[in-house]
């Protein structure tokens, strides 16, 4: 199963990653259930616009206003708030593919949510072909 | 891989998707994951509820104070609330069927999500055999 | 497709049901994609750290500041806190699994949400193998 590294250069922050999963369902090719999954807990994934930086920003902030990093949490590591907005996020997308090519939305991007970097993170990347 | 269409008719709204989605599972027949993909960035699918509405205005009224659609944003479209609500619910929704049939709980629906209408929307339904 | 029981014990509670699906996937061998779904509409599942158990403390913890129980709800049962808390969630999670092993990271753990127990509960899960 192929696995992407990548290296998060702060906190908290959203990775475009269609690119590289596009480039493993082209070499595939065919038709199926692409599923990017997250291997972390102070990580997710999510789906959402890739022309304008600004709604990714904007999806940070309201998070970290939703999840305050200085709540009241008992865990001791101090990162609570990331486990709790990698849950939200949630730890796969599963996307369809046809004749080897995402079926995503026009303003549509595979994010890699980072909420407790910056670290060396990793995202695998499973084919399930359609019959 | 079918897509269905729909028209939603307010701002923020669930449409019940089950019994369009049961039907293409009833035509397909067999066991397999169906799939349901939004590719949209402003709507999202979950599942809960099918027998007391008042559930489904409950979720709609908690993610307004939740994520409150006049915060401090930056996205110049005045829709970052409904980007946020989006990736809360997630893009898809998968359901194991059996026989041609959802294996969906007594009590569960699968809702599209509407967080900034009312559009035109799409939903691809995607049905992996097992074997 | 296999059908896990189990018996929540208190109002809200993170279950952790990782070595039951071990053993369904290693029953199964081979690669492929095992989905874990929650036929409920106020218990989900997530992913979360396994290690230490203030996480899932502080999970619940701020889940419960996030969406108040005595918030101000229209359905008349009293759960409309264990509707949204468990749509946050979700109703599945995917994991790839390969030679009869799910691909977890080390730190993770697949969790049962209650959020309106303790009943008993049910979880289905189903393995989609990969050609």
């Amino acid at each position: 199963m192929p696995t992407l590294t990548l290296r998060t250069s702060r906190r908290e922050e959203f990775l475009d990653l269609t690119p590289r999963v596009a480039a493993l369902v082209a070499e595939a090719g065919g038709a199926g259930l692409c599923h990017v999954f997250v291997p972390h807990t102070t990580a997710g994934i999510t789906i959402n616009e890739n022309a304008d930086p600004s709604v990714v920003r904007d999806l940070l902030a309201a998070l970290r206003r939703l999840v305050p990093a200085d709540g009241d949490y008992t865990h001791a590591e101090g990162n609570s708030d990331a486990h709790l907005k990698a849950s939200l996020m949630g730890f796969s997308a599963s996307v369809p593919y046809q004749d080897g090519r995402l079926t995503l939305g026009t303003w549509q991007a595979i994010y890699f949510c980072e909420f407790d970097g910056p670290r060396s993170r990793e995202v695998r990347v499973q084919l399930i072909s359609a019959r």
